[in-house]
């Protein structure tokens, strides 16, 4: 069955002939999410909330979930989305994962996102205690919460929900704080980290301190870090002569800067590392657009190259290279995620029919044979190789292939119009 | 009343010696929008669905709404954004607007969100009907879907809704060529204008030929208009040998060129206009990231600069010229959306606040006194002045201006409170 007719021609935008009409098409395929996976009784909902108890913090806290909705008829389970100050952030962060993991665009996987609401955030956003400046006041409670996230929300999140085991962590402020706390602290939580302006100033510098020596003992290869860093200076200010200044004013860009351009980069811990300045952003409006940059810097190898499209047509190409440039590709994300990520069932159907479309059969063979391989137990991988095989005249196969179809799964009523036709056929004298 | 005790210290964050007390401080106080405020029974919802009958165009249209949250007790209006193709990009623009028009962050106005849901997007959204490359299909119904938008779906939202006159248009793809269409046939509906890789090559590029007549013969300089162009270039193509091109492939990007860097630019329409080339985005990646830029660019008058409030702690700058800077920025506002908009009273309360923290008096009252002037139906606008006439003594005033806070709007119980304590305290021997 093709899941998306219209989608297939999107796959193969480069005969210039035929742009014009793709170009058409695509045009109004774009929005095909259904309402009614949207809305519950008129509500537009992007999530819910949850309150678990702590023992560890021996209070109630309330997380809000977002879970993408699945594709087709398969159980999948997703990489999660850990985001601090959850309230503050939740809307625009899953809207734009949504935006970056849609029918439409693949840049990014599908997250589930986990936001945390504060209780008391200083305490919990903080490392160390600091209180020269603001008198008594309850900081420091860093590493208990993170106790509570490690051993208690993270299980109870993994228990509840199908999630895979790699893991982002976004903070904002102190959050970005926690975050980088947390990669050095803790890195065998986490898998990757986006750090908003982080207040690396807290409690003279003590993490920033930290950095220095950790950074220098532990490997984090595996570890990604992205950290984004808001314009606070003064109006005559850049960033060459801030790093000259001593005044409090600017040891919260020039502690970010120094962990930046001076402590990760001449460390040797290996870390994946990029950090980007925003010299149009202030501390509170950096978040979005700082957050978008992330996502697309920390999965910059999870979507398939724009160029293998025209590898499929190029008549050049052969059969065992196009898989193998495909399941190298995600033989790569599968590295990266820490579990197996196989070729999409959708979009190795879509090369299947677009190549059938295009009597490229060799080919289509392949990509709906890769698909049988892949997913045994999906009804619609035999439907496609019936389909293939009623198109090259191969009748005894695809009747095989529709048989399996019927019998995989759910089932599949398509398969079953289409075996009766072929069975009728093969009844005529 | 101080509604945010916190904030106010964010405003003044120029003394040195105050820095890193004030960035604590900050930090903690960003999360600031409380659950129930965006939670309906576990739900985190973002809109709501709505079902109108349009007789124009003889059916029932779908169509997605998100109302900001009103600030204290006002009555508040907002502009309104009606956004094309509904589903796809709803809620990703919702978080994204509110994330700009937060508490935290005031870069563009809070919005109300129309998203429009297709049922036969290609005749909706096409001005003209094409049928060279498709075959028989049903474009061509764009100026009866205008009709429906103009003459149905926003008066329905205006009377509906909470709504100000400005309204701005956001589309993709064909979405972005009705949207330019829209502005040069009807520029009486919207005020302002995104057009996201507008598919100007349909109907042998019609649209692209009329704006080189309409553009030279209509004045539009109370219209902005915002073009984003993706990268639908093959590899070896760059934006200054593509537009030496003759294939269709690249027609697409070569007419959004044409348009963006001739027809609007050597026309005599005085348009308000931008464009914007996007190398790493695809055509189906780029509404995101350009909504986020087109949003700033409209609406780069609105925020009160951040040169501002330096200039409320400076010695030299008289009250007359603080009071002044602020109107003035106003008044541009209120030019720019085409309707009175004063000073925020929670803004200018903050002022107030903040130089009474200060010391500074003359320019606390005159900030209190000016939220006194613009919101004489507020009660609070009179409890602030209440404290200001306790704190500098002025025991008589300060008791009148209780009293009429508890007479005004829905009265003020903290106001009570503090008129019963000067009272004691005047009654005393």
């Amino acid at each position: 069955m093709i899941i998306s007719l219209m989608k297939i021609l999107i796959k193969f935008p480069h005969e210039p002939q035929q742009l014009i009409a793709l170009i058409c098409f695509l045009v109004f395929i774009i929005p095909n999410n259904s309402v009614s996976q949207t809305t519950q009784e008129g509500i537009l909902n992007i999530g819910f909330t949850q309150t678990i108890h702590s023992s560890i913090l021996n209070e109630k806290r309330t997380i809000w979930i977002h879970i993408p909705e699945a594709y087709s008829d398969s159980e999948e389970a997703y990489p999660v989305v850990y985001l601090l100050d959850g309230n503050t952030h939740f809307k625009s962060v899953v809207g734009m994962i949504e935006a970056l993991s849609s029918k439409n665009n693949s840049i990014i996987p599908k997250l589930i996102v986990v936001g945390i609401l504060n209780t008391d955030r200083l305490r919990d956003l903080t490392p160390k205690h600091g209180n020269k400046e603001n008198g008594p006041n309850t900081s420091g409670g860093g590493e208990t919460f993170m106790a509570f996230m490690q051993k208690e929300l993270i299980p109870f999140i993994d228990k509840t929900y199908p999630t895979k085991p790699y893991r982002l962590f976004i903070g904002h402020s102190l959050g970005g704080l926690t975050v980088i706390n947390t990669m050095l602290k803790r890195p065998e939580i986490f898998n990757s980290y986006i750090a908003l302006d982080p207040s690396l100033w807290w409690s003279d510098s003590a993490t920033l301190q930290e950095a220095k020596m950790i950074l220098n003992n532990k490997k984090l290869s595996n570890e990604t870090l992205y950290v984004a860093i808001a314009n606070t200076m003064t109006t005559n200010m850049t960033l060459k002569n801030v790093v000259q200044d001593t005044s409090k004013q600017t040891q919260h860009i020039r502690d970010i800067l120094e962990f930046s351009t001076q402590v990760v980069p001449k460390s040797t811990s290996e870390l994946e590392f990029k950090y980007q300045y925003y010299p149009n952003e202030g501390h509170s409006s950096l978040p979005l657009i700082a957050t978008y940059d992330a996502l697309r810097y920390i999965f910059l190898w999870y979507d398939l190259d724009k160029t293998y499209i025209p590898l499929i047509i190029n008549p050049k190409i052969n059969e065992t290279t196009l898989i193998k440039t495909l399941t190298d590709h995600y033989e790569i994300v599968s590295s990266k995620l820490g579990y197996t990520v196989l070729p999409p069932e959708s979009l190795v159907n879509q090369f299947g029919y677009g190549c059938l479309r295009r009597k490229l059969f060799d080919k289509a063979e392949v990509f709906f044979k890769l698909n049988v391989k892949n997913y045994p137990n999906k009804s619609n991988v035999f439907d496609s190789l019936g389909d293939f095989y009623s198109e090259v005249g191969e009748i005894d196969k695809a009747i095989i292939a529709f048989k399996k179809a019927i019998n995989t799964g759910k089932g599949n009523r398509y398969s079953k119009d289409k075996l009766n036709a072929l069975l009728a056929k093969a009844d005529r004298p």
